[in-house]
């Protein structure tokens, strides 16, 4: 097929470039928000969206915007986008895909002629992942008004230069921030392809994710405060020991998340003890915990577990504990009309599919309790993602890209 | 009664002067092998033992030794002595309180003028704590025949430097170390006064601790092998997660040790996990598990259980885990007839006792494989050591002090 043929090529050929926008360490993708690669891939994706026949621009928090006007001024406008940023020695693949999967959609779209009853607007959108300011989706808060003077003079780099003045440096005038927010009722819909991140569909042999929820997600830290004492001398009824208590919290995690049973995931990725000596029993404990879910009664559950858990075996022995929460958001979910239209894709190319939950956050997240929207998967290798192992076919990049193209296509003529 | 005036006075005296060897950083007392502090000490001591009367002497890897002869020449002697060195910001009485207690039976002891069946010899132990070379108990070790050319050659410390270079830089020949080993057939017995360093005897409110046992020990450092995976995108049952598998043992650890019921300990005190990321799964977790029992084939049952655990664990998932002994020693058991003698002297003074384990190592253990030897703890208050705040009341250390003379003067007239 002619189309597919063009879209893997084009597709193939950006990412390569894009690849070129990297700090040159050696070690993987390094594209910093408002770095000079940053720039470099900017004025590239503009330039692609101007060869695509979009009206470009980069706007002032550094998103790279492409405008195909509907045949009818005033109209709605259908975004589509993800981002352009990466982790540090992060992949090729995690957000920039999606830009140039969304730039190849206008292409078919601007070059279909067909009718437009929506206007397109495609976004490669900055700072999704927060490694230089900590929050991460700026560029898709800023388009939905939740970006205003306080977030940008109080979010610092590690150097304390805020997100403020890194827009003076960028050339933007940071007193119009607010200025960007989208009148977002005349947004009709908005779409993000996406690396999976995760080992579903290279497991199942899937070549798409219909994303129905982004899950919710509980972000804590513990502190289990106990006693320093001699390892061989204290009975194990006199001692409060924060290792042992925490260790009674973090081993059932797992059984908390799979009685929840959907999906539900519940990490301990970080653990830090004091003094940390083979012979002392341990005085502090501290631990994450990382909880997502697509149901938000889910991560109440679990972290009630968890928190029952600590508050006994604390008890018992005179210990204490202390809980932070770092990061809360409830889980949102996706449009079912445009589920369904994709799956009704799928199903008309064969296409082997699923349905499934998002673990990580996406720009799609900010815009979907405001906007339609619906998020497509394309599997991972091995579940990679956030490294340099980090890889996703073009063909199946190609086939996202088509089940996405034909779904709006069907929405410029809908009554 | 005079004698426990004078028992309380002089340790008193000298453990004042004794806390003054250390460096000065104000943070209790820090005093490490062949260092300027434990020069002063040694000197002090060596003073101290002369003037209660014995030939002193600083041995050639710093212990230092006061004689006391029998009535007849070539008789047996009984040993008697505890270690001088500390910690890193250590306490005023750990090791040091049993040489001042020594010294002061042995002053009882010459002017008793009673007859002397037995030589007697006191020691003040360099090295017990192992701080500088890893090891520990070089003194006793030395006097025992354990330490040799290669032993005093491989052991270093931080900067490189070996046994034998600071045994010349406190001016010893070590080409003679293995001169100093004992003939211990000649050594009728042992005897050591020791801080518990726990907090068994201050929470029943006893003044006399008898110790039958000095537990075996196994420490070792277990390495769980997972796979580094994203905390939201990987569903549950596709992780190998090193902290969950971790976890699942070390929660454990005290019902294994309770299980044994006999005074085991089991715990994990130190924990470290890769890449120790909040929002990542961990591909690796490192935790040592210091198991203690004065029974043998419980450490072995402890390690088992935990063993299988990591087995099943790992096993489950696909991870793997490495297990690495860092130390084993087998259970050392005190003289039952010297427990006995101890014990009858308490009950004639009304004294408050116990009979119990050591559930730290000391110097006695090197000797009671070879010699009778035997072990009387005082409390530590709230169970400190190893910390400025360790605490035991001179009341208690003469108390100790007089039932060893007396149990030591019973001795000097056996049959």
């Amino acid at each position: 097929m002619d189309m597919m043929l063009k879209a893997k090529e084009d597709i193939k050929r950006r990412l390569e470039y894009l690849k070129t926008c990297t700090i040159a360490n050696g070690k993987g993708v390094t594209r910093l928000p408002f770095s000079e690669e940053a720039r470099k891939a900017a004025e590239y994706l503009k330039k692609e969206m101007e060869q695509a026949g979009l009206e470009a621009y980069i706007d002032m928090v550094g998103n790279v915007r492409g405008f195909l006007p509907a045949d009818e001024p005033d109209s709605q406008v259908i975004m589509m986008g993800s981002h352009y940023d990466t982790v540090k020695e992060g992949g090729e693949y995690d957000g920039i895909t999606g830009v140039v999967c969304a730039i190849q959609v206008a292409d078919f779209v601007k070059r279909s002629g067909k009718k437009r009853k929506y206007a397109l607007e495609i976004v490669a959108f900055n700072d999704e992942e927060g490694m230089m300011f900590g929050s991460g989706c700026l560029g898709s808060k800023a388009l939905t008004g939740q970006v205003d003077q306080n977030y940008i003079t109080s979010l610092t780099d590690e150097n304390g230069i805020s997100i403020r003045e890194w827009m003076i440096k960028w050339g933007s005038d940071p007193d119009k921030i607010e200025e960007l927010k989208l009148n977002l009722e005349n947004v009709r819909a908005f779409f993000e392809i996406h690396i999976e991140q995760g080992p579903v569909l290279d497991t199942t042999k899937q070549e798409i994710g219909i994303v129905n929820c982004i899950v919710g997600l509980l972000r804590c830290m513990v502190t289990v405060e106990g006693r320093a004492d001699h390892a061989g001398t204290t009975p194990m009824h006199m001692r409060k020991d924060a290792i042992e208590i925490a260790s009674k919290t973090i081993s059932k995690l797992d059984e908390f998340a799979l009685e929840e049973q959907n999906g539900s995931v519940a990490t301990c990725g970080f653990i830090r003890a004091y003094p940390n000596a083979m012979n002392v029993i341990a005085s502090k404990c501290e631990f994450t915990m990382d909880i997502r879910s697509p149901k938000d009664i889910s991560i109440e559950n679990m972290k009630e577990k968890a928190v029952d858990l600590l508050e006994y075996h604390t008890d018992k022995v005179g210990a204490s504990y202390k809980f932070d929460t770092k990061l809360r958001q409830k889980p949102v979910y996706m449009n079912q009309r445009l589920i369904d239209m994709l799956k009704e894709k799928c199903e008309k190319h064969q296409y082997q599919y699923r349905e499934m939950t998002s673990g990580a956050a996406h720009d799609a997240m900010v815009f979907a309790d405001k906007v339609d929207t619906v998020m497509v998967f394309v599997p991972s290798k091995d579940g990679r993602s956030h490294c340099p192992q980090e890889y996703s076919s073009y063909a199946d990049l190609a086939k996202a890209t088509q089940i996405v193209f034909e779904t709006i296509c069907d929405m410029m003529s809908e009554e």
